[in-house]
């Protein structure tokens, strides 16, 4: 016993794929499931790499074969879960261990759990896991936070695990406590923008110029060779063209039009939030996510109104399908840059450093917003690491100004022709508010001040003005 | 002594006005601030009204100049200081005395205060109070939570300082614990977006079109006759049309375009979040007011990118102003719609059965967003208060319908010509999503299941199923 290198509790999807992982790279690990069977099962089905995988029946069984210090990552649901399992830990544990919760933890249990374990000698890390199962399993992208001498510990087996581009390896250490967890967070709220803003265009092809699923992968196909050369893109092209085997049908038109959302959307948003950081990108998809759930209300909804959608003149298709690919590469930008301005926010907030650039970096593969994309986001920030905004930066100046004339052009059409582009009308709508150095909010003030003396600053001189609002009583 | 019906901690501008306008309507009233020196002030100013009026310079004081049982209103800022002033009346009140919390609290605070206060015989009610420092003073819009005997014993008091719609109170009870609280967080929520649109479509007229601030007032005058009637839009029309005596300029002219946000705009999103209703339209407000104070930013981004604006043909302009009329209404119609889905939501999660109904008609006169609108908006829930959504209600579907080709020119419009409009195009966008019965998620759902087996349902049958997405692996 004692000869594995680390431990896993919890062989669900991405546990399993991830011990698997940790195995195949060469490191002994000890893993231990609540549910006996499946640890028998992952053993069983674990061929060509069981040599290096000591399946454990009891927690003590699993801390007693792992060599001390004991690096232990949780793989398990968020939440209560995690909670129990580091109850159960402690009581197991040495000095000098390290538990390791590598699940979608909210950034503020991660911070919580810092707290608690705090001077008990146990060390702890929350660490983001990006990358779906595949992922998983053949590398993702490992986003952590906590003690760097913790992180150095077992960085030889997570960087050894992690994704790679250009040979750099996807993981890293981005700061104290729930550093990793919050970017992991924002990693999914712009994950889901994302998804979003593809979704919405795939709704313009699809309703408003009637293509059928194949077409419209072919197009995402050739996109994929373009500036969007992304995973998503790729996998979107991939879906559209698979046919379900049951009715022949693509497979895309039996799935229902409802799509469940985890905490990690939500919790991009409210952090956003609490922090005064506009979002509207992810908040648009997460709303869009929520009113997908809403199908009987939907139904309703079309029956009281009918369907809103008008078909594009086919004669524009051509032109219209090039101006999308530009808008939907604008959108992106613009989801990207609120969620690199959130996390900047963040960084100062709770007092974390985050390297952007690293961020950047460790997302170029691994992850499912992994693309080519954020290797330019990568250089931004290396060349000024204290970019307030993406959208500023050199290289995205002339992106976005080049793409903008098509972006404009199919919020338009889109606006035009019933087509709800919730996402992508936000980022246009950010755009060009971020852009306008006198804004409109002085009419906002004024109103403030007129019905609740709350006083206003003058553009000529310092200080709290109040209005004489034409004989109406103010302050 | 003990002669006064009902106290009130804290001076500021609304707890003076609310203790004059109790005053006023001839019921005694006990008054204590923490510093008493403006205490003093407040009763020297208060001419006419001392003899109803009992200053205070102790709490002990205050109670003891209240006749039992003894309601005690608590005005003072959100936060601490409430949980302080509870502090210290409990020490000095007896069973059956009533603390009110009159302030903008989170409802979270409110349903806290409320298990705190529990046992101890003290009751407490969690109120909502709206209109600004005239409506404070003069009829303001009440929105009470709490037991409802509590409120059958204040409820001469308040409902004869409440402002009146037709001879009807402004001021209910409308539940439980924090019903009142949420309530007026959501009404806060609408306000943001109702501002924000307003905002919006000045700066439509004021930088697509060229008007200035008069030309432009005179437009909200004139609106203000029409279906838009409403507070708001009233003294926006005033606003626009005051001069600064200083300069001679236009007083909106001279405003720094830089909005504050109190909490409960962002509130009223993170809850709408919590319960995934979408509330893209008061994220577009929260998020605008955000933006507005990144000056610096937006003054660089506008030398990196040059101004967005292109100026509208003059040729279009009155059939533009024309359409912004009916698109205001209609983005209008969409931010209350997904105010009162929030609330809707809200009330089955806390078990609140809150009266739509009555929110509606409470709302009609003395709170911010009066209008006659919302006459309209009662009527549809007295008509069905079950209504899962303000669009789907008759009165409203016709009303949408006609305004609905205006919404698509002017977002169209907005678009192609730099203006930003983030509100009034998230509610189109959310109108366009909202009456699709076939989404796009059904996309989203194919890539979940791509990257992360996460499975869909099919339309054809229950059950959770994966796809065979062309040799890839998945689940």
């Amino acid at each position: 016993m004692s000869h594995a290198e680390i431990g896993l509790i919890g062989l669900g999807v991405m546990g399993s794929n991830l011990a698997l992982n940790i195995a195949e790279k060469g490191h002994p690990i000890a893993v231990y499931n609540r549910t006996a069977s499946r640890t028998g099962l992952f053993f069983e089905n674990a061929e060509g790499l069981r040599e290096n995988i000591v399946p454990c029946t009891t927690l003590a069984d699993l801390v007693a074969a792992i060599r001390p210090p004991r690096p232990i990552i949780i793989m398990t649901q968020a939440g209560k879960a995690v909670d129990e399992q580091i109850a159960a830990l402690r009581k197991l544990l040495s000095p000098g261990d390290i538990i390791i919760d590598a699940g979608n933890a909210n950034f503020r249990d991660t911070m919580r759990r810092f707290a608690e374990l705090e001077g008990s000698g146990i060390e702890f890390l929350g660490v983001g896991v990006s990358g779906g199962e595949e992922g998983a399993r053949h590398g993702p992208s490992i986003m952590v936070g906590g003690a760097k001498e913790s992180w150095h510990r077992v960085e030889p087996v997570l960087t050894a695990i992690a994704a790679a581009y250009n040979g750099e390896p996807c993981a890293a250490w981005l700061g104290p406590d729930g550093a990793g967890h919050f970017v992991k967070t924002l990693h999914n709220g712009i994950e889901y923008a994302d998804m979003q803003m593809i979704a919405e265009v795939y709704g313009v092809m699809r309703d408003g110029l009637g293509m059928g699923p194949k077409e419209i992968g072919q197009v995402f196909g050739r996109w994929n060779e373009g500036p969007l050369n992304s995973y998503l893109i790729e996998i979107t092209s991939a879906v559209l063209a698979a046919d379900d085997p049951q009715t022949g049908r693509p497979m895309v038109d039996v799935i229902v039009d409802s799509a469940g959302q985890k905490g990690t959307g939500r919790w991009a948003v409210i952090e956003a939030q609490m922090m005064g950081v506009p979002a509207t990108g992810i908040e648009a998809a997460v709303a869009a996510r929520s009113l997908s759930s809403m199908r009987q209300e939907r139904d309703a909804a079309e029956r009281a109104y009918g369907s809103p959608v008008k078909p594009i003149d086919p004669a524009d298709r051509d032109a219209l399908i090039a101006d999308i690919e530009q808008a939907l590469f604008a959108a992106k930008i613009g989801a990207y840059a609120q969620g690199f301005a959130v996390m900047r926010a963040a960084s100062q907030e709770f007092g974390w450093d985050l390297p952007m650039a690293t961020v950047a970096r460790i997302w170029r593969a691994g992850c499912i917003i992994r693309s080519q994309f954020l290797d330019t986001i990568a250089s931004a920030f290396e060349a000024k690491a204290d970019l307030p905004n993406l959208l500023v930066s050199r290289a995205f100046v002339s992106m976005v100004s080049k793409a903008e004339p098509s972006l404009r052009r199919v919020v338009a059409t889109a606006a035009t022709h019933g087509l709800a582009v919730p996402a992508i009308s936000s980022a246009l709508a950010y755009f060009d508010a971020y852009r306008l150095a006198r804004g409109t909010a002085n009419l906002i003030q004024a109103q403030r001040d007129f019905f609740g003396a709350h006083g206003f600053e003058r553009i000529d001189g310092p200080g709290a003005h109040h209005g004489p609002w034409g004989g109406h009583m103010a302050g």
